[in-house]
């Protein structure tokens, strides 16, 4: 599928059309999302006779519809490259999900409309379900409004919860972050629990997926007595008499008692954990986040003292504790997207297929928008241990090759050297104004 | 003071008596409080005819009132180098405060007597101004008991409030997560402000001291628009009516406010904002921390979308992400209060003289524990902008050399590799039972 000689341009190609692509950021960001950014550009940079120019979406999506786009040749190599190393989502991202083409055409028409000003033929958009099913509509609507333009999703987001592919480049990282902060905070907690905290709760991300809150399973080696003591997925539903005779009996054996919760946790009605604390069970109203009702849950049915973190963004932005694994295949998927739409692919995104556990082996293979848009992948009743509580060995086989190797940003007088783009804009070539 | 040679027994030392250490770790832990022990175990091994064994106490102080100490010489060199490397208390910590002699002379008494049964010469006591307190106590008692035991305090506190010392091994280290992570966490607010969160908030620690909360200012270089927008200092009373006007500023002009608060943030009376906020001002129920009552206030009050983090334990036990420079300091007073006692010193504690902020150089130097004892160092005023929501130069300078250096941890499969001691019991002599 991919040339062998990604740097030579075919004969075919120097004859095909030169085009402008179009890249935009969506949704929640990640440490890594960056990364695939400078996978596409280094790699379009490598086909200046296919692609001219990438242009940026200032805020996602909404840089095509409101036609401020960024002109990344005016980066520099450098500034570029740096982006491997750059958390956030440098031309800004945006939770902006296009509706139905039937309800909302207009958008759609306006962003073809902007495509075909500035001679847009490639379309490359990184983000989760919701931005693969526009992805996906975009590539129809192109072609029914006679701009045919290929489009290209690239895989991004925390959860991990995007289906076909083993795994999404961002998770790995966060992945490592708490199964890293788990094993730390845990050590910390062991060493004051004769006298202080013995109960330790870290809220972690993943929405209604488990997936980060198992990685928090790689704290330990799954041996009795081990850290993370407790998981709260938010496939189990929460049962909150077997979880403080968890908690009680973690405590009595080991001495203390460490908890990674998911913020998605919830009862079995579907109530979340975080909405239920506000008022039903403890009388106290809800400030936001799970942790304080399970640490207060804790402090109220078994009088332990607690301690508490919410890791909030923290987790999905510590580029300096990125997994290599993952900085790898966030620029490889990136790049994977760039040569398939040089390959005449359109309506497609590159997915991670894993050959082998170990040694761990991968490569990028492609999947068509319309089997992954819109559709979750949960964590399987396989990897959760028959108690609801932690992770099996299966889920470790698979958890562990995306949280291996270090990929350390540089530092400059202790702290990370992270960059800054220019984010010079595109001369407009429209005289509509567009309101999102 | 101390010796150019530290190997070399000199041939006074060699017909000195032979004694045992006991060494405990006490209140909170840190990311570096174990390369201390490494520090005095080394250190200590290195002149065995003086001290035969270090005696660590199993949870602090406790361990000694109840006999309860682990013999260091079972430990592998290869290990106690590792301790280097490892958060945490390795051999358990205690928040626990002696009491005045007169109080509870039977506690001090109690200690002198486990101290004589086991040949114990020297007591390294590693904690914050209570533990100076303590180790001052025992100095004055075990001498009119007739049994003089050199006491030496080595400090650590990451909140950094011991006086004359510089700075205090730990803080380094929580400076650098707490400024790294604010970096990291508003490159990501800054990527979404546009459609999504604009305010993002950031609980660190450091009791009534600003010194965690004046260290998150290092994430940005002071310019205007530069990340954290807002630091909240316990030192600077809070007035919600500038804070608020202070949030809209830099949403307004900058798209997005970063804001890292202090734990001990008060207003004016004295009262926490975390409690404050428990019912007075928004008739909420208080679930712990500060940070959610500083979001809620931006949200009710300019209807900002907001997300919070709460750093908890993850902030000092970080060790992957500790400061070099902090790492060398705390293995220095440890390594510095060894060579001390064996000079004959006692009721000190070693300190760490700043000579020069650029290039930075410090030195270890001495001071009595009658001078640190029950002290508490606030940031100064000169630190605080005149706004008091940011830090000034002088703050920035005293500040940036502590942060400096990475120093990883060993990894293996994508987790930090830290050492886990046999911590086996030193056989007990007495046979009296110590309740405490």
């Amino acid at each position: 599928m991919l040339r062998s000689d990604p740097e030579a341009a075919t004969e075919a190609e120097k004859t095909m059309p030169k085009m402008n692509a179009f890249y935009a950021q969506s949704g929640g960001v990640t440490a890594v999302i960056n990364a695939t950014a400078c996978g596409v550009i280094e790699t379009a940079r490598k086909h200046k006779n296919r692609i001219a120019n990438v242009y940026a979406g200032r805020n996602g999506i909404i840089g095509a519809l409101v036609e401020d786009m960024i002109d990344t040749n005016k980066e520099t190599a450098r500034t570029i490259a740096g982006l491997r190393h750059t958390p956030g989502g440098a031309f800004g991202s945006a939770r902006y999900k296009l509706k139905g083409i039937d309800e909302n055409r207009a958008e759609y028409e306006r962003l073809i409309e902007v495509f075909r000003a500035h001679d847009i033929g490639y379309f490359f958009y990184n983000g989760g379900n919701d931005s693969m099913d526009t992805a996906h509509k975009v590539s129809l609507i192109s072609k029914r409004m006679g701009f045919p333009v290929q489009c290209l999703g690239i895989p991004k987001t925390v959860d991990n919860d995007l289906p076909i592919t083993d795994n999404c480049p961002g998770f790995g990282s966060v992945a490592k972050y708490v199964a890293v902060s788990t094993k730390e905070a845990a050590l910390d907690v062991l060493s004051m629990a004769k006298t202080s905290t013995k109960v330790f709760v870290l809220e972690v991300m993943g929405r209604h997926a488990g997936w980060i809150a198992a990685a928090g399973g790689l704290a330990g080696s799954g041996a009795p007595g081990e850290p993370p003591h407790i998981i709260l997925f938010p496939e189990v539903p929460f049962n909150q008499r077997a979880f403080l005779r968890k908690v009680r009996e973690s405590v009595e054996k080991y001495d203390y008692c460490v908890i990674v919760v998911s913020e998605g946790a919830a009862y079995k009605n579907g109530k979340f954990l975080a909405e239920a604390g506000t008022r039903d069970a403890f009388g106290h109203a809800q400030l936001g986040g799970v942790a304080p009702v399970v640490a207060l849950m804790v402090r109220d049915k078994l009088g332990y003292k607690y301690h508490y973190a919410v890791a909030d963004y923290l987790q999905r932005s510590a580029r300096h504790i990125a997994s290599a694994t993952d900085v790898k295949q966030a620029y490889a998927v990136g790049q994977a997207a760039v040569k398939m739409a040089l390959a005449g692919e359109t309506a497609v995104m590159p997915v991670i297929k894993r050959i082998s556990d170990s040694p761990y082996r991968w490569k990028i293979d492609k999947a068509p928008l319309s089997r992954i848009a819109n559709k979750e992948k949960m964590l399987p009743k396989r990897y959760i241990s028959k108690d609801g509580f932690s992770i099996t060995a299966a889920a470790r086989r698979y958890l562990e090759p995306l949280v291996r190797g270090e990929d350390y940003p540089p530092y400059i007088n202790g702290l990370p050297n992270y960059v800054t783009l220019k984010n010079v804009p595109v001369r407009k070539r429209l005289n509509t104004k567009f309101v999102v």
